[in-house]
């Protein structure tokens, strides 16, 4: 059996706005707290072997070679399917137990040419990325009138306005949840008035003229028009132009969409702590954040505890997730070969939210005492002040397994730049930093280390 | 007689890594401090007035207009001839007196269809934009091998592997003026050692995949290689990957240029103290920044002043330069055509490195007095922290006056991201601030007043 995993990033990626919870009243018994600060030597050990030791740049060097060699990886591509057999090979080379990929069926959506060019009142070519899942316009391009709105509610407002034309969406930046609710249903919401496509400001807070792709979803029995993001510039522009009562913006806007429906694909898993990121991507940028950085700490966590032959009391599993980027595919389909092992997994963890400076971990769990063990274990990284507890759902991979009950962890890491490269082309290594790849390797295999070493289960 | 003028903003436009004079002894006679203090209410209505009053979000509003309609203004293009015959209206409408154009010989490059594409190891489109002045390559473009230098010293140790290859600069960001030598220079120092074309790493400290594109010379008797600037993401790439041993990146370049040689276009000047900025701009972005910011705070000064029936003992003068991005060409004819009124000029300012928050004045002049003048009139903007003088040349444009030894002034403002967005697609609105803009205009209008009325003219 082979499997590649995913999951929606579109609801869970983003730690803006929320808050830390004051740290609650624990109730540990001392045994318990004994155990956890007898792993402070263990937890000084990694963090010097791994940021100044032996292993110090190399999650930074094979997290380079990897996105240099394969550049973007999404899902059914060569490319992603080259990556798997690399890291296939890779893993076995490193003597882990059980490498192996299972299966897992994903969307197989494939950009082809695609361009906009603002024609009247004056010519201007209009950078955009066409959205996962668009369906294409017709070979010879659609040619429309522009219809600016800044939300659904004027959308709304000016219904009488938008059959025929081309609605252009310029939602603000409020934070990621908020604003990709118009990439996600804004070509739906423009068909349903008889919008003939739908252009979507990019789901970003900064911006150096960079359209921001990204999966979206057409709502069946409403028509499906091409939709496309461009760039917060020509949004605003659009915007302006409209307020100054250019009412007759024209646009002639191209994409032409290879869609290969569902495809199998490989995954890989080695295992009952899971630590996991998704080696797919989207298909601009080298992936090297979204979730290069993710999956490679956590397979090079495996690597470093197995070279030192440390070995914890429970299995330890790294998941290389599929098909992320469209919906979770991989994720899903590993939970369903594996639901019946969910009594055995203590946490499930993903880092997909940026690997910068590591601050601490999430816990999705609602057990009180596994939240106690959690922040009492994060009190052994106060040297590289990474002690944070945020209660909430963050990884999307292992959403699945939070929902049945299993305790599920993500690192919180310094990223209030991640949004800026999110799903374009800036989403490369030049984000990436050395140092700061080795503090979340090092921070990601201790914590997992202790989680699968603990004499008991996190209770649930 | 129309003209228009421009300098080589290559050299000038960086205040990095600039210290601050201490403030000099002053023996400034009492009579003219008491002169100059005299203007601190002057100062405190225009603040207001500018930034509170009638006048606020004017520039902003303008200067959108403006860029929005017109788009980027490359020497020599329609665009650029509309903006000017726009502006020429817009001022004579405004009443200012002797409102007119001059002549000046600009050269006119012009972009056509531009590509590059890495072959081998992997396929990649490699965003790129040609470098003002490059010839194009041959119709089926050029494929060639990479070769990737970090320095020139760098590029002459292999200078046994030049022949034939396509040179990547991957030179460091350090500030302009040192960094930006290899895109000035780097295509005739690979064509002397054999070289087929060059490829230049963005001269930008950080960058979201943006290419950021120049002027660059070609050197006399050697031969001109196509050369373009590519993003630092991907220069960084193709170092890694070389560095790994790749040594047979192969890419795909097409660059298809228009060169229509030298062009007469048209500019305005109001007329003794000239206060500039330039109309021109690269053909990418919307050149709001550079320096549609410059040139709009300068016209601005005049018209405020002008609807509030003040008028100095002296002339102001606002020049709106032309081809200033190719070599100061308007900046140069204007100086020709005006080098006789020398000695009436007392002072001329030029805005070209933003209009962030301002923070003071540069002076580029000798004398010891007029420094102490300056200084002591910039006192009167302690109200909003604009205090600061520095010693240095700036204003491409008013370099030859400068030179000429007329007293020469630039606005300082908090421009740290100024280099994240010039000569690129992120030159845009979305840069610029209303309310900076406004305490820029108030202190351009109010500074520039100063010395136009002041009793005497600056000391040289």
């Amino acid at each position: 059996m082979r499997i590649f995993f995913f999951a929606l990033v579109l609801i869970f990626s983003q730690t803006n706005g929320r808050s830390l919870p004051k740290e609650i009243d624990c109730q540990l018994p001392d045994s318990l707290k004994t155990e956890i600060h007898g792993y402070q030597n263990f937890v000084n050990f990694i963090l010097k072997h791994v940021v100044k030791g032996p292993e110090a740049n190399q999650t930074y060097n094979e997290l380079a070679k990897f996105t240099d060699t394969f550049g973007s990886r999404i899902a059914g591509s060569t490319n992603l399917e080259r990556a798997i057999d690399y890291m296939l090979t890779l893993l076995y080379n490193e003597h882990l137990d059980n490498v192996h990929a299972e299966a897992a069926e994903v969307p197989h959506w494939v950009r082809g040419k695609e361009s906009a060019e603002l024609i009247y009142p004056r010519q201007k070519m209009v950078a955009l990325l066409g959205l996962g899942g668009s369906v294409g316009t017709p070979k010879d391009g659609i040619i429309g009138e522009l219809l600016v709105v800044n939300s659904f509610d004027e959308l709304k407002a000016k219904a009488d306005q938008v059959p025929g034309k081309i609605v252009v969406y310029n939602e603000p930046w409020i934070d990621y949840p908020t604003s990709v609710k118009y990439r996600q249903f804004g070509a739906a919401e423009a068909a349903k008035l008889g919008a003939v496509a739908s252009l979507i400001r990019s789901i970003a807070p900064y911006s150096i003229n960079s359209p921001h792709t990204g999966w979206q979803d057409y709502e069946d029995g409403v028509k499906q028009i091409p939709t496309a993001c461009i760039t917060i510039e020509d949004a605003e522009m659009f915007r302006r132009m409209a307020e100054r009562g250019m009412r007759h913006s024209l646009i002639s806007i191209y994409l032409y969409i290879y869609y290969a429906q569902v495809h199998m694909v490989q995954a890989m898993i080695i295992m009952v702590v899971l630590v996991s990121g998704h080696l797919d991507s989207w298909d601009v940028g080298q992936g090297a954040m979204d979730d290069g950085g993710g999956a490679f700490i956590s397979w090079r966590s495996l690597v470093i505890l197995k070279r030192l032959g440390l070995r914890p009391r429970r299995t330890l599993r790294v998941a290389l997730w599929t098909g992320e980027e469209e919906g979770i595919w991989g994720g899903q389909a590993y939970f369903n070969a594996h639901k019946h092992e969910k009594d055995y997994f203590s946490i499930v963890m993903e880092s997909d939210i940026g690997t910068f400076k590591p601050l601490g971990l999430t816990y999705s769990g609602k057990n009180k005492d596994a939240q106690c063990i959690i922040q009492e274990v994060l009190k052994l990284f106060k040297g590289i002040n990474a002690t944070q507890l945020q209660i909430t759902n963050e990884g999307p991979d292992i959403g699945v397994w939070e929902n049945a009950g299993v305790p599920g962890a993500s690192l919180i890491n310094q990223n209030e730049k991640y949004f800026y490269y999110h799903h374009s082309e800036g989403d490369t290594m030049t984000v990436e930093d050395p140092y700061y790849l080795d503090l979340c390797t090092a921070f990601w295999t201790a914590t997992s280390y202790i989680f699968a070493d603990l004499k008991d289960m996190l209770p649930r």
